[in-house]
């Protein structure tokens, strides 16, 4: 059972502001749930139907809820069984140089692309992110259901984006249009780089693209469509630079 | 001007049972409007705000609307000047065998994945799309946007899908977790092949794999993430196979 009160109070964390003020963020579905419990982090409040938790334990602040009051919570659609108030991790500084390659993302704005980069990033264990200050939050709700538990298993930091290319000391890889095949770029060593991908419209800006020390073109076989979709790119970059 | 009569009759296409019942689909957005003219299919209504006509000249069946009758009519969160209704096209069968690549999906269910596999099959050249039936439909409004004019540029069609497989002679590539890496797979003559990709959690279901004669697995290099995105994976497995 759940309190007016307390559900009102718990339903203010639709709001990002909220979220963000206290360093948490919402996991929603036995899926994700099960991700969050897998990965070890701290949940400070459980809302589920009585089914849930039957199955998966007990937790210090849980509130057996309707589907009524789950809805009333939650940020999706068709709410399914757990809502979760899940705590933001303080990891220590990521060594770049010891990673494969590196993912940067230069305001991404779509919440189910963001997702999907990270998660993508995660199937070809490319665990580090850096994103432009203006790049949607990695805590957005759709964010964190599009990727799939990648949250947990990715550091996303939010940068100085042309500072930090420029000063990274890695090779740098964007996808452009006006870049050359990829083909020819898998000639070289391509171990301990960096992936970069721009905006869904405008591409990557001028103050990145100039730290872009290889460009790359993927072949626009059709020669019809305009572009590709920004996850859709950088899973096909992504697989050529880490195999 | 529209009249109230007017405009409640056209957005009763809001409804995709109206719309398959006539064959026509509905196109938003400037973007999307200008790639309908551009491929010269019929357009049968045109609704828009006078700035968006002065630009676009005159139409048979046009209505002047305002933001808040463009919201009245739109599927869309933030409808953006010119609404359309387009007549479906009704193509010769396409020779499969002249195609470098054909796709086939086994249950898609997300409309953004369905437009995002039209949109990259129409970057990698790849005409011809077959489709079990319970996949989402190609004139779902979110499909359409999704696809970013690849509706315009590719044939979508809808069969009995292990029947089309097991019948249509060439070879069948199936992503798949139990598949041979990639790499291997590409030593051989991808021409004229078909690319097969299953639903977002079940994968290809045992009928349509039946007919799979090169399972592929993409390599899970970080070995924590379940799957990739349906989209992401056809990018990388077409971009593999037209290259």
């Amino acid at each position: 059972m759940i309190s007016k009160n307390k559900l009102k109070e718990l339903a203010s964390y639709r709001q990002q502001k909220r979220c963000d003020e206290e360093a948490v963020f919402v996991v929603e579905g036995p899926k994700m749930a099960a991700e969050a419990m897998a990965a070890g982090v701290p949940i400070r409040v459980v809302c589920a139907t009585s089914e849930w938790n039957a199955d998966n334990g007990m937790w210090e602040e849980y509130y057996e809820v309707s589907q009524a009051e789950l809805e009333r919570l939650s940020n999706m659609r068709s709410p399914n069984q757990v809502w979760m108030l899940v705590e933001r991790q303080h990891h220590q500084p990521l060594p770049t140089t010891h990673q494969p390659l590196t993912l940067a993302l230069d305001k991404i704005q779509d919440p189910g692309n963001m997702g999907t980069l990270m998660r993508t990033a995660d199937w070809f264990g490319v665990r580090h992110i850096v994103c432009s200050p203006d790049t949607v939050s990695c805590y957005n709700p759709k964010v964190v259901q599009a990727s799939m538990g990648a949250i947990f298993r990715t550091r996303v930091e939010y940068v100085d984006l042309p500072q930090w290319l420029s000063s990274c000391g890695m090779p740098v890889f964007g996808a452009s249009l006006q870049g050359e095949p990829l083909a020819k770029h898998l000639t070289q060593n391509t171990q301990h780089s960096v992936l970069l991908i721009g905006n869904e419209s405008r591409g990557i800006s001028p103050e990145a693209m100039a730290s872009v020390t290889h460009p790359v073109l993927i072949p626009n076989i059709g020669g019809t469509a305009e572009s590709l979709n920004a996850a859709v790119a950088a899973g096909i970059l992504m697989h050529a630079l880490t195999k």
